[in-house]
């Protein structure tokens, strides 16, 4: 048993404490009037790092402060970025909490309150795997730098522009995050691939107003039948999508991955069962985890024209609008499929009615390879902190830290989820197991450790 | 000049001013506070009919009371049954009009006031036209039958119910109803076509709830989407309605129908100009008027799923709907089409998602053959009302009481409109002009006069 095992066992009824307190501040960053809160929340990183003897920095934004912590070993050790967040999803609805949101109850091994794993426990691991490497080897075998946000739940953008503006303050070799979750129960992970996104909202006009479906229709062009005909033409049956071009950089999967998805235990009929769907349905040859990781989609998130009241009216709508999100795979690029989108639809929009195309911006997607640097010491560190290989998984969704990490700072991200799928991130009764937050921050200790030692070897 | 003809030339002064005692009740059957001056409407024609020497009959419904007035002529005389309504849309937008809606008003030759066209005007014209022929012949040479109600505006549903339990009190060789209007001014016309209707709902089901688009899209079914793929397969690019069999039964037009629509003063681009279209579209090989008279449609009146707020919301909606109504030509029967709509959408809607169709009913198509008793005399009685041969249209919508008549009493009817398209039904400043309220009564004497003759000659 290395030293700072021993010290994290010994430390824990400590640790949870202080995560406790960490919790009891109510700091929901969606609440302008709990912006107090934000800002204690804040301090109270600052005061422990400058406990644990870190160089620190709060710095104001025109939102909520960020944190800044560092540690430097020295000028030859290779840098760990980590980030996290501070600031809390809000509290509601509360009556489906069993123990308020923000007096942070033990029960069963789990730690329940809000921001427990998300991620105010998750970033609290690194910090005291900081503390538990310092207090038994007295120094840390490699440079460390925190950045800590309090806008992550309202998508701020006062991160992304401090990054920008900073990138000499922020270099590194690498960026951990720890805001997603294990695959499953001990079945620790690591994400490797995340989804981009790109938004478009498309509307159809024809007439100036309504116009009576008796005296007008089979003269006119009816809006929603239009923009039902141009949806229809996006995707084929099969599930592929047909504008021109669109999978033309999009990487397909390779056969290891295929093989390590096909050998996690994921069900379709289980899914297919909690879900409450019929049946699954998507792009043939690719199995739904191969589907919903890694492969690009086109799906209306909205659509809208004319009457939806009790009833019926007997109208030709004026007008019909469908708001659509693209999922991006490594390689495809927002902009450049945004713009296959408006000359495809343009292409495909009869001339009899008017069509407006408002492109909603995206992020671009993430792959961090598998030979990335420090891929083996995470992958080392989580089966010494969990006791298990971690599996190598993606994300359908997006997290716009990592690509704003990639795109301003050069720098892989290894998403080391501590949490669980069914921790209740964004819900009631949000929890933490106290066996993962141990684990987490066993894990981060070992992760420190290896990397200081691989480049002691170099 | 006919004797009746210069009682109406005499008497037009106050033939304007009973119109405008009637346009002053503000009979609003939408208004459930208006409900007594519906009921003093309706005493309004008792009265009026009583003066004239009719046998009449104030039938209490549910609702608002119908109006029935008898003329009996003799057992071997043709029976008319005239058909109008006496309450009125409401009043509102009130700051749009330029002079009260229920303080008639004369301005530029046109009488001014809510109900003035639709339809206290044109079927007090009638009734004025009864007592022009009983004052100048001391008699009339049919019997007339009055069935006046005051639920129009609503669509109630007691005059329907009335005229199902009462086929033999209403029993007559020809309907007229004069609550549409001339082609244009000083065009007058016979509608003989109407278009029928019949109404759906589809839904489109696939999870229980609204999923993460980053977390499951590519995986599930979106309803969305599929709502488009049914939705666009309904008709085909030259908007040729597909479900099978729904063309078979409907009754093409005949050339002299096409050529008599040709010659009428219409055209496309002023159309164009007038309701702001790109363009027009509908099924091919037939003109524009055609289409919106005399040809079936199918067109959506409303779609809706997901999300319709302010930017975006990255979700697979649970579920999708649209209503849809499909416009009826003669020989088409509701029932019939609504099951081949069910037949088709059942087949062509995937396994992968739950299909619902909820028909809202609907109402059949109206064809009075030129050959149809009493025809010629309308067009002469138009053209001595009138001074020029009325021209033979369709119209697209449908008035339910014309199918009603036709089903329950198995008389056709005329629909003899005195108004003009710009008469503002419906809108603000509605009006009738003092000089087609006077062609409105000459006419509907002359037509009673003419029938009276006609079989008198048989």
């Amino acid at each position: 048993m290395t030293a700072f095992s021993s010290y994290i066992t010994d430390n824990q009824p400590r640790f949870v404490d202080e995560l406790i307190d960490f919790l009891h501040i109510p700091s929901v960053s969606a609440k302008s009037d709990y912006k107090q809160h934000c800002v204690k929340a804040a301090q109270f990183l600052i005061d422990e790092f400058n406990r644990l003897g870190l160089e620190t920095t709060l710095v104001e934004t025109p939102g909520n402060p960020l944190v800044l912590a560092n540690y430097k070993a020295s000028n030859d050790a290779p840098t760990i970025l980590i980030y996290g967040h501070y600031d809390v999803q809000p509290e509601e609805p509360l009556d489906l909490w069993e123990t308020p949101p923000f007096e942070p109850t033990i029960r069963g091994g789990n730690i329940y309150g809000r921001g427990s794993t998300d991620d105010k426990g998750q970033l609290y691991a690194h910090i005291k795997a900081i503390e538990s490497l310092l207090q038994t080897d007295g120094a840390l075998p490699c440079n460390v730098k925190f950045l800590i946000e309090g806008e992550e739940e309202v998508a701020g953008e006062n991160l992304e522009n401090f990054i920008k503006n900073n990138h000499e303050l922020l270099k590194a070799d690498i960026a951990i995050i720890s805001d997603t979750s294990q695959f499953a129960p001990d079945m620790p992970a690591i994400c490797y691939g995340l989804r981009g996104i790109c938004a478009v909202e498309i509307r159809v006009d024809a007439a100036q107003s309504d116009l009576h479906s008796g005296s007008f229709g089979g003269a006119v062009p009816n809006p929603c039948n239009t923009l039902c005909d141009i949806i229809s033409q996006l995707k084929d049956a099969d599930g592929r999508i047909l504008i021109p071009g669109f999978y033309d950089n999009a990487l397909d999967l390779e056969e290891w991955e295929r093989e390590e998805f096909a050998s996690l235990p994921w069900n379709e009929e289980n899914f297919i069962d909690q879900l409450g769907v019929p049946d699954l349905h998507g792009e043939k040859g690719y199995s739904a985890l191969e589907r919903k990781w890694a492969r690009p989609t086109l799906d209306v998130n909205g659509i809208f024209g004319g009457y939806s009241g009790e009833g019926d009216k007997t109208i030709i709508p004026a007008w019909a609008g469908a708001k659509i999100t693209m999922r991006l795979v490594p390689n495809q690029k927002p902009t450049a499929i945004l713009g296959l989108f408006r000359k495809y639809v343009e292409k495909i929009a009869p001339d009899y009615i008017k069509l407006t195309i408002d492109e909603h911006g995206g992020g671009g997607p993430v792959l961090v390879p598998r030979s990335a640097a420090f891929m083996e010491e995470a992958v080392e560190a989580l089966k010494f902190g969990f006791g298990r290989e971690p599996s190598f998984i993606r994300e359908g969704g997006s997290i716009p830290i990592v690509s704003t990490i990639y795109e301003e700072l050069g720098l892989n991200t290894l998403l080391l989820g501590f949490g669980l799928p069914d921790d209740n991130a964004h819900a009631p009764n949000e929890k933490f197991s106290l066996r993962d937050y141990q684990r987490g921050i066993l894990t981060s200790a070992r992760f420190i450790q290896q990397i200081g030692k691989t480049t002691q070897h170099n």
